[in-house]
């Protein structure tokens, strides 16, 4: 029995998140029923992440168990042809030990929030980003971002219906990007070494919120150590998100 | 009676192209139910090109004639607000004079054509550009592109079914742009006094094929000079076929 991981990127906008579930078509249902196809076997995958609905992945790592001697090589291209449509793409296989779990052996994740700010409405961004009609400051937005940094019960930025043990959670950076070549384009860069529920979306809202001057960045630190999710912003929308990276160490995975 | 000319820009995924048709929704359509409704009175507008099915526009003109005492600054966000949808935005508005035709009045366009060259397939790119998996060699497509420029009978560029006058163009330049950053993505720029029916499509797929080494750069001479639409290239697919720029004197419109 191989354990096979698998690096993946999706646009989520037609999907109702990674997870499998009763109401509608995810990730994982498509890519369990092409696999269960393809390598004859029932195959059930384990995601490193469970998005929601509209989320995107530009990267994406999974793992599952097969008697599959298939090259692992053709892997991808031979999903990519079961899959036939244009929305998920695997990227790369490669076989990892056996007690691999592409959930639980991730030592942190990497994720883009993506703002269109503009006040004209862009088609090409409309399921790729948040659109903030306003004009956003976004030297104060960068003052804001620094202080999420390090470790902190962020239990202000997390939706009601988490479970669990702890709400400390380490950010390694949390950036604001901006380019003067694309005016209305600013970007969101978290890692850390775990999120809690909608933490991404809401640290984004938070954030949007000190750019429109209603925040300043110095009450950041308060909003944290408060512990309370009304001084924090709104979740921002999900099509806007996207993980970008997931971290396993070297000898565990490498693409 | 005012002449109204606007500026719009659209995701053509989900639409049969510009102009109104029997079998499939066009933007057209979308187009002069909103204004009709809007302005309480029976609109027919006339746009600058025939974009095909699945073609998008990062401008595109058009013009429409209408007793509306709507001040013109408010009209995009109130026809924004009507289509209610993403794909398609109004992003100016201007009072031209009687004579104005967005088609007749143009003086040239410019188009640009996505490409996007690698062997992994990309679900961001799939809507927006041409999936061409072997590598493609830039500089040689670079030198094959300026062998466009000039006026020409194209007509070996042109797919059957146009019924112009003239198949002579003039081509004001043509480029294929390519930046270390973004390896993958290959754009080819073309500007004119006019195209020709599939014209850019049909040089997209030329300097595909010089860029695989079926065609060298120095035979464009020739495949124009013969007018024979078989010695050309493949019709690059609508996807990654983008209107860029609709030009137009200065004292004519001006946004």
């Amino acid at each position: 029995m191989k354990n096979i991981a698998l690096k993946i990127m999706y646009d989520g906008t037609n999907y109702h998140g990674w997870q499998f579930q009763k109401n509608g078509i995810t990730v994982q249902e498509r890519i369990e029923a092409v696999l269960s196809g393809l390598l004859e076997e029932k195959i059930s995958v384990c995601g490193c992440s469970r998005t929601d609905a509209g989320v995107h992945a530009l990267e994406f790592v999974l793992n599952f168990k097969s008697e599959t001697t298939i090259p692992l090589e053709r892997l991808p291209y031979a999903i990519n042809t079961h899959l036939g449509d244009d929305d998920i793409s695997v990227i790369a296989a490669r076989e990892v030990s056996d007690d691999f779990n592409a959930r639980f052996s991730a030592k942190g994740k990497c994720y883009e929030y993506r703002i269109w700010n503009s006040n004209i409405q862009n088609p090409f961004e409309a399921k790729y980003s948040w659109h903030v009609p306003y004009k956003l400051d976004v030297e104060e937005m960068k003052k804001a971002a620094e202080k999420f940094c390090g470790t902190h019960d962020f239990s202000a930025f997390m939706a009601a219906g988490g479970s669990q043990k702890t709400t400390v959670r380490t950010v390694h950076f949390c950036r604001v990007l901006w380019d003067e070549k694309e005016p209305h384009k600013i970007k969101i860069e978290i890692g850390a070494n775990a999120f809690l529920y909608n933490m991404v979306r809401i640290i984004a809202g938070t954030l949007v919120e000190v750019g429109t001057g209603r925040k300043t960045a110095e009450e950041i630190e308060k909003i944290i150590s408060d512990c309370d999710r009304r001084g924090a912003g709104q979740t921002a929308p999900p099509e806007g998100l996207f993980l970008k990276e997931v971290f396993y160490d070297q000898n565990v995975l490498e693409w």
